[in-house]
């Protein structure tokens, strides 16, 4: 059975940076002088203020900063990644894939999308078309009454961006919330949602290393809205598993005992090996 | 430009199997005595004739039966798996998957839920409630006019089957074509689409080694229409790529250079370098 | 643009009631002895407390209680009808429909399907199978995040219900909640959301005349957590209306003044009467 | 039972115009000197060939040129209609609804989205913001598998077209397949799928009588693929309809006698009559 949500709760959000433009790039520490984490943790604290208890966690932490104990107790995590993609150790991707599919929300931004982490929840390249040449950008709303899409106008106007366009190969989503135009004329499924096991995904493309989108009022409202849809409905943490169940008791599940049961193998081995006691040219099936 | 599917075309079709029950378990040699592999190819040949051309693939053949000659002419691959799915080598179902990213369908059966292939697709649990204890099973059709429920009535009945239930760690199906339900009580969405890159994707939860379900005629018109279903509506098979284009110019995509230009990066080094060179002590952030 | 709701904002909710059967059958009237209506009042009241503001109106009320007045205000309308649907006038119809385009919640429950206002909504026929003879109905959770379905065991057991069973004639939903089986072996797609307009709308099966579910408290608590859900993430009330917009302006709609200037059409009947007045007999096409 | 649709069967298809702009408007009589109806049914015949055989049906033609007879056997229909949508009658409006629901399909184009039959069949407004200034229309693909996008570039480039943006007050789509942009910066969901009843739906929103769309080879070959999309994948045409099932006959259902029976309704009656005669001052609830 599900419990509901505490009212009232703070929702502990860790905002996750790669954090390498920044020291690479004087361009971009010039956006971002304090990181791009930490522009975006200040616009969800300056929008949801108590509800929420926002920390970072970078690329260079130990274990990226998402120890099993960190995860364990958050409940959103956001993940901007882009030039180092491949140094997330795999065993962090799995770890924060299990929590995912055990409920906690995840918020997958910009350049994100070609993650480990979100390619393996999605299961498809996660591939798109992109220039980066000061396009500007509209994001339109196509799902009006959705919680993620208040308080925002119609359209958001940003006057640079990447873009980024269509075709996007990620699975159906499960709501398409927005969809940007950008100058050159490219269109992009720029805001959907995900569920994969308990857990809640939404990906929001507006947002680049080489212009001020984490700074823009009406980003930083979507990305805050995005953080409270995404924080699970109950308390309990579980990962979906496979649970046998006897006629006529639904509430009890009995752990997997494999597929073939020990005697059949046992049996199954003795026979082929008196067979090729038998026969050593035999030249039949084998298990 | 996609090129239309040439009229008549013989889709090549490989049917998969794990071959392992019916080599340890007299019982399901009894009830699959070619193999429930060559039972569902009888199927599709059957029902499609001289539409399809259908062979068998094994888990024991070199490379499991899919090298990559195989898979660059397979229209649609269905897979039956089970009690050896951790058998199955990485490196085939990352062939596999690349292959319906670019356009292969693929039909996983049963207990196929858990096997490599599909968890990877699904970047979910996939996992399940079960019982094997002689339910009957009810297919029940909820997207009438969806080609693969044609031909079959409502309710399909199968007098003795595994019990598969909810909830099913799958994510939200582009469409859900079939519900069942068991004499025990239980429900399962037993019939539902995803598309992942450019490829099709039925499964279909009928179908068990202890029951002779691959015999029944509905299981079989489902199974058949599904490969028509899932057969790739172009000639062409290719994977989603991440591509730049210059502005105004739509068709011609460009390769990916790296995140971060090489002159930037070699600059921010050199400068690292000069300041460390300056002062040992300072503590600031490193790239 | 679009505001925020109000943090703590009391809901205004209406159950509306046929009030048919309780007035007609003794047994309707032992078992829901104060009306339907009443009984699913008391379980909004009892589990959201002072978080709603809940009132009845019923099809004998001068209006059917639900004037322009009554709906300007109301967030969440829950709607129970069986009997007597088509004497549920047309313009209250079309009313309730257009405040749920404009925002409205609409909750309808059980024999509601057929109602004027689902089917107006839906653009279907709602039809369904039924039997009405005690079968035990098993509501199983298909969507375990979504916060409609907190707080109930998986699965919610009814002893004994109305059989609602496949084909439901339902648009697609915009997500799947719930799958109900029945004893007799029917399937039935349970509990379903649709956006329409800028409205959210539930619709949830359990519940009958004849049998006691308005009393079970896990039928109490969805219908508790969907008047939740559906109440507008806005403050604001408005119909989607059709405008003009000039190029570069995104937030100035113009209204419509029509397909075809009135200096077209004046100059095409003047054109047409001096053709008519050269040649009477002209039988050329007419506008 | 559903019967397969029969291979090489010629498909029947109802072009339906209004025709009253190409009367009018001597601009567009210039675009489309046959007719908008001709030029689409031309696109049709071209692609299709001896698969489909084609007629046109007008606003002026008696019962709009869609009799019980004509709709029968039309496989699909296709509906472009703007200035004189209040012309169409009701009853030929349920009527194709009423075709639509038991399989026939139906492809809306353009301005049909405000059209009688499409917003019954909706349920929502289908309202648009709009702007006829000669943009630029790109219609890029999203789901590039799909049998509807096959055989056109990526993006189809209209050099001139009426302006249809965000937000377009429709349901979810069962399918997203285009999405166009506007040299203004607007975007439209501009191809969508919609299922109701055992009918499919395509919506594609280019083309317009003030520019030369359907004349287009990319946008004649979408409304081609569409209409062999929305044959029916059955020979068999049924609406829905509510139908009663014994416990374990799945198979026969019975028709409906109302929701309470004579015998109650008489003897509540009775009942009532009997009370009111002995106190003709009591004031319960009426029937």
């Amino acid at each position: 059975m599900y419990t509901t949500k505490a009212a009232g709760r703070t929702l502990n959000v860790v905002v996750w940076g790669e954090n390498r433009h920044e020291q690479i790039e004087p361009h971009v520490a010039a956006l971002y002088p304090d990181g791009m984490h930490n522009t975006i943790k200040n616009g969800i604290d300056a929008l949801l203020g108590d509800r929420v208890s926002v920390t970072t966690a970078l690329l260079d932490d130990p274990e990226h900063g998402l120890s099993e104990e960190v995860l364990a107790t958050t409940d959103v995590l956001t993940w901007w990644g882009h030039a180092a993609h491949d140094e997330v150790s795999d065993e962090v991707v799995l770890r924060v894939q299990r929590h995912v599919l055990s409920g906690m929300g995840l918020i997958v931004l910009h350049s994100g999308h070609w993650s480990k982490i979100f390619t393996t929840l999605m299961g498809t390249t996660c591939t798109l078309r992109w220039r980066s040449e000061h396009d500007r950008e509209l994001v339109w709303t196509v799902n009006p009454s959705h919680p993620i899409a208040q308080g925002v106008p119609h359209p958001i106007e940003i006057p640079e961006q990447e873009m980024y366009g269509e075709q996007f190969d990620v699975p159906t989503p499960d709501e398409l919330i927005f969809i940007s135009s950008f100058s050159g004329g490219e269109v992009f499924r720029s805001g959907m949602t995900f569920t994969r096991g308990n857990g809640k995904i939404f990906y929001f493309s507006p947002g680049d290393q080489d212009f001020p989108v984490y700074h823009h009022p009406d980003i930083r409202r979507v990305i805050a809205n995005s953080v409270e849809w995404a924080a699970s409905a109950t308390t309990r943490r579980e990962i979906p598993v496979l649970l046998r169940y006897d006629t006529d008791d639904f509430f009890t599940g009995h752990g997997y005992d494999g597929p073939i049961s020990a005697e059949a193998v046992g049996a199954a081995l003795d026979a082929k090996s008196d067979a090729a006691a038998e026969a050593a040219t035999t030249s039949g099936p084998t298990a």
